[in-house]
């Protein structure tokens, strides 16, 4: 048992900022006020202890509050990412069995066509919430239990169904201990979210801004500019960004610089390409790579700067409380620079995806990626697992695009890889078996069912694809079709 | 399940200082390996997994080497305090059921009278085991389970006979990180040791070394001329201190200031007297008073330099995992500004004395002692329990020094409290009836059977003690009788 994170705070540091959004500020103080009240009100929405509430929402003061609002409820968080169409989203609602979803009015015409619900949604957005006169008496949780579940998301895993990560109250916890062992904790902190709260990398900001008692300067969407400002004024000491959004920072940024206060650019989504390394180095920009996942409650591994170049293209050592073994396809352990399968172990790990049992193997996560260890225990990501495409900081599953194209009636075959891409990191490419196709139409298939970033940027008919001998689809075959087209 | 904090530790930060001792320096990956050597030697004298060992120590550079061997062992440490007589001592040996003592070479004369091993003694200090031959091979453990007890320290508590606190690893990690959240960590930060490690005031500093990869300066006695210059070189940023220390640091400091990497002294045993602190003040020395105990493993509630005029007298606010809970008489919580019994919760307080069950009570920790919280939930500590003396930094329990007093045959009855001292915060006074007695005979009486610290400082004869209708003493009005006699 632990406290009730944002109420041990509002009495621990009350005038500390907590939360700077479009030039308004609130205090843990005044925090916690809101949220008691929006919790209260919530309550009125049968939602109660253990209710599991799915969220669509965008990165606004609004969505801070409903998160701590529902965490002292008690209530189980399904965090809805809104790049989602109807359909997949309409799926994760039903699989986590939310009992009820909560939007921001922006939403309404995503969430009216959802067949799920059938109470009167209109009454369900934040807005319409915050400013309704309900007043049932809720109970607000004076302590947390480290076990239970605090957030849910979905991450589609090898199968290509999406599948609910539940995140426990202690995965948050050790999460932001852990990482505060490594990248220390100053009295004059704030971090600056820009990734989306759906996202482990936002929330995860959110809940070590409680934790901490550091502000967060939140934004409703990334934006180079304002970023950038953010980073010179010497308010923002820390941020996480994807190598997408810093490359635009970069950009904008020109000739000028950080203000020194800026002590650490937090980057995920794979190994920063050495280019940006050297520029970011010049410009005196402490980057921390990291290596993290929604089942890691974000960033279980991280390179610190003084290792950037020395290390090139490793992504660090495990936080504290956290360790990696490399398993090789005999169950052994492997050796210095062996390659195998990175395995996982620390508390904040989840216990497991919504029902599903035994997901440990004694005590190890499995990630299904591949890489190895140095001799000074250094990781390498070698191949991501699945196949799995980072685009612009977003998990896509080839699987899952590859079931969408099957299912067209002109494709007989299909097989997904990713392309590195200097804006967006990765890319999607899809190779198709099949009749002739437009291109235009099977985009429009796509879009009806595949949320954008996962619509892939190029369709290219083959005749065959390359199997191995127990006709599986060989994609790393795929990516050397792609080198004979370029 | 944690990894073993210094392997970990020596595998993610090798090169960085871990100890620094009468100017040699030890990195992390130097102690790992010279606690491995060390553990390996020691798993040769009957020490292994779960065996409770004995410790008697100086604060040494091979203290440190011997506890941190001790936990890649998975031994019990039972720390012993090094100013306890030799009957003291047999006592606690006993009473843990420690199979083994290890000790400093310097102690010999007082082991040797000790009728406890019948193994030859000789081959147990420290300084033979270093220097051995031994070679059996140690099992060193990867990890440390956070329920499993580390260290086993005595305190005296209420009935005057003393009980070992069960320290487990959870309890060391949970003040550690809690203490972090709190005071926050920087990359420079170094932490002056000038307390006894057989104290939880110097063990803590050994454990935070490890978890958050900064080094200890260890000094083997407090020296306020070494200490202040340590402050002064900007290499020291943390202190752990008592009133005594503090003021003998002032007073050899004069006119000169600590180098402003300095950055936190941290002072316990009872709040600061106001000229303590204003002296600071004028010397801009930040003092984070602090109020733990043995079974808190360390500081529990600390009040920070900005709050330490406005709420003077005040032992501050709970670490951030912790809870404190003012219970009156009747059970139930009081209001603000009502005193009663201060109940505490929390992940670093002990599960229990040896040989005890049933510590906890609904999860709190009823301490004895008597306090309020303000309305802003400053906690204010009014009486220590069992009227508890700490006398330049020792807990002296007046019953442990009655019933020795008792036990003489000129004496009746005697009745012990705390008075305020300049130079050691409290010491103890002894209000006895019964024949005439002579001081520098009862002097001996005590010294043959109590450390030196818990030694009255006067002995006063009285017709009778104060006691209430149950004939109990009433500790409270031998304080009158001393205003009386002053």
């Amino acid at each position: 048992m632990i406290p009730n994170w944002l109420l041990q705070r509002a009495y621990l540091t009350p005038e500390r900022t907590a939360l700077v959004f479009n030039d308004q500020t609130w205090t843990f103080r005044e925090m916690k006020d809101i949220v008691h009240e929006l919790a209260t009100k919530i309550s009125g929405y049968s939602v109660s202890r253990q209710s599991r509430v799915a969220i669509l929402v965008k990165n606004r003061q609004t969505t801070v509050f409903l998160i701590h609002a529902l965490q002292s409820i008690g209530a189980e968080i399904v965090f809805l990412n809104s790049r989602l169409t109807a359909s997949e989203l309409s799926y994760q609602i039903k699989d986590s069995g939310s009992s009820v979803l909560l939007y921001d009015q922006d939403f309404y015409t995503t969430v009216k066509d959802l067949e799920y619900l059938s109470i009167d949604l209109n009454a369900y957005s934040i807005e319409n919430i915050m400013t309704s006169s309900q007043k049932k008496l809720g109970n607000v949780r004076s302590d947390f239990d480290l076990d239970e579940t605090c957030s849910i998301m979905y991450t589609s895993g090898t199968t290509g169904k999406p599948k609910g990560v539940r995140q426990t109250y202690g995965n948050h916890w050790w999460s932001a201990t852990g990482s505060s062992l490594n990248l220390g904790l100053q009295e004059n902190d704030a971090w600056l979210c820009a990734v989306p709260i759906f996202h482990i990398s936002g929330l995860s900001i959110l809940m070590r801004s409680v934790i901490y008692g550091i502000p967060v300067f939140l934004m409703e969407d990334f934006n180079e500019k304002q970023a950038n400002l953010f980073l010179q004024s010497g308010k923002v000491t820390i941020m996480s960004v994807v190598t997408a959004t810093l490359n635009r920072m970069l950009t904008d940024l020109q000739n000028e610089i950080y203000h020194e206060n800026f002590r650490c650019m937090l980057l995920g989504g794979g190994p920063a390409p050495l280019p940006l390394l050297e520029k970011c180095a010049a410009k005196n920009i402490p980057v921390f790579q990291t290596y993290g996942m929604t089942e890691t409650a974000s960033q279980i591994v991280t390179l610190s700067p003084e290792d950037s170049f020395a290390k090139l293209g490793s992504a660090g050592k495990p936080l504290f409380p956290a360790q990696i073994k490399i398993v090789r396809t005999d169950g052994k352990a492997a050796d210095a620079r062996e390659t195998g399968e990175i395995a996982l172990k620390g508390p904040n790990i989840t216990p497991g995806y919504l029902n599903q049992k035994h997901f440990l193997q004694d005590g190890w996560f499995l990630t299904g990626d591949l890489g190895y260890l140095d001799e000074d225990g250094f990781l390498y990501v070698q191949d991501r697992r699945s196949d799995l495409i980072i685009s612009g900081g977003e998990n896509v599953y080839p699987a899952e695009i590859e079931a969408v194209l099957i299912a067209h009636e002109a494709i007989d075959e299909a097989g997904v890889v990713g392309i590195s891409d200097p804006t967006w990191g990765q890319v999607a490419y899809a190779f198709i078996v099949g009749k002739a196709f437009s291109e235009e139409e099977l985009l429009q298939f796509c879009r009806e069912r595949l949320a954008s970033y996962k619509i892939p940027k190029r369709f290219i008919q083959v005749k065959e694809l390359p199997r191995n001998a127990a006709n599986k689809l060989v994609r790393e075959k795929l990516r050397l079709l792609i080198e004979g087209i370029k």
